[in-house]
């Protein structure tokens, strides 16, 4: 395994050790949410989006580990779409990981409390960073309004409604770059400039990463994509072909397969140059293309 | 109309021009989420836990205009519960206040996604209260740390996994008790607890507020029971008998009619004590009367 890789898997342990402090117990009264929610945090995923929190702060000098409640947070934040994604009145995936989703084992009614749960539960972590060392009260609060602004309306939930409004529907270019966008890159953009605002950064380098996580969302969406068309479906721990099944417009099936994988290098080179503009970014060009050449 | 009912209804307006503010426009892209989070807060709520909010403020010498974000971001939690809870996965509802429910209107993937974007505004909103003058970023913080806590797992939605996990089952007195002080109770506290801290209250008063909101709560959900027995369907908005019909346990299943209107009485009598040790309390005494004597 490259050195990457390593780091990313214990950045990764360190924020799973989190995970399971801040979340409440499994035998905490009524267990069967609590176990719910547990299911679904600690079910394989590759915590991009707590170490993009963890590595901004690093790369504006804070130690990582100052911003583990925002971090965690974050990480609900994603487990719950996913949660609320998988329901038969969504996606009705039955398998996430290689895993029986959430409302397969614990049943519909229980997954969509657990998922209601889990987004609350993520503000409450947040919220939390006001009590670490050296965290001033006001960027804690400029996390909560950035965050909240990211998964909401106007953000991630922005992308999924008009992803379930598009099926079955040909949608033009600008709308598939509306909904992966803010599918996937809003809160990409957030879990980066969450980070970096608790470091105090200041504004023209927020915006800088803000351009960033664009490029690094947009990456990660197209790549999903193609993997939804090329990938191997142990690898990847679902099914591959289910946009096609779900009559879902994608990268791939609007520009074609060629020209995606073409989007997605052009993407990545603008990623590293912005990179390039700060000092010691050498975990996020690996990152990136981590995530170009990723097969899971 | 009594002078209190003027009252509320007055505070009710306030409010209601407040939420149409800090809530997306109608017109925002993707229009038909904003429709449906502006469609099922607009329907005609009594605003009871964002008027408690303010009033609760000026309890301590706070105007109720200073804590209008939270007490409009405590109203789209409500609403967000409501929305979920009646989706077909949950008590599959299709009238509330004698509306079509929001899933009946706009399905259920964008009523879902709908209850998720109003959760995650809330806390948007809330965040924006730091913003107001006078306002310290500690009590905002606390606040975000209670509410989001007292509409959690180990809150509201506890309450309600007790209530999915009771249906068809006989419960006892103290696990009827968790389920409803936990539905409707937690929040409710919080409500008052939230503008009191905001109003900077000193500990010993934030925990007789406390004591009084639990008792709220309880005569609020106590009530709720009773009119799903003897209510006026017209006055409801709602068909009554549903919890007999969804098997569900109430106060008056497990401890009879009679003694659920003394246990009604009992608790306003404890409300009106708790009140009685604050000064310029008379909109909390009148306010647990009209709770109590509430046809809808």
């Amino acid at each position: 395994m490259k050195n990457f890789e390593i780091e990313l898997k214990e950045t990764g342990k360190i924020i799973e050790k989190a995970l399971d402090f801040y979340l409440p117990k499994s035998d905490e009264y009524p267990q069967k949410i609590h176990e719910a929610m547990r299911y679904s945090t600690f079910n394989g995923g590759k915590r991009i989006r707590p170490v993009l929190t963890m590595k901004a702060a690093e790369l504006f000098g804070l130690q990582g580990d100052k911003v583990i409640p925002t971090a965690c947070g974050i990480e609900m934040i994603h487990t719950y779409s996913l949660v609320h994604d998988d329901l038969p009145i969504m996606d009705n995936d039955d398998l996430r990981r290689g895993k029986p989703t959430c409302h397969k084992v614990f049943g519909d009614a229980i997954a969509l409390l657990a998922g209601d749960a889990l987004l609350t539960h993520a503000f409450n972590t947040i919220a939390k960073n006001a009590r670490i060392e050296g965290i001033s009260l006001q960027a804690v609060i400029d996390v909560i309004d950035r965050i909240s602004r990211a998964a909401g309306s106007l953000g991630m939930i922005g992308g999924q409604t008009v992803d379930i409004l598009s099926q079955g529907v040909t949608i033009d270019e600008k709308t598939l770059f509306y909904m992966d966008y803010h599918k996937t890159g809003c809160l990409i953009q957030a879990s980066l400039w969450a980070g970096a605002r608790l470091a105090e950064a200041p504004a023209p380098d927020l915006n800088k990463l803000d351009r960033l996580g664009e490029k690094i969302g947009l990456i990660f969406q197209i790549v999903d994509d193609l993997l939804d068309i090329q990938g191997d479906e142990k690898k990847l721990g679902k099914p591959v072909g289910s946009d096609v099944r779900n009559k879902k417009s994608t990268f791939p099936s609007v520009y074609g397969y060629e020209n995606s994988l073409k989007l997605v290098k052009n993407l990545s080179e603008e990623a590293k140059d912005i990179i390039h503009e700060f000092k010691n970014g050498e975990f996020f060009v690996q990152l990136v293309e981590f995530l170009v050449e990723r097969q899971y």
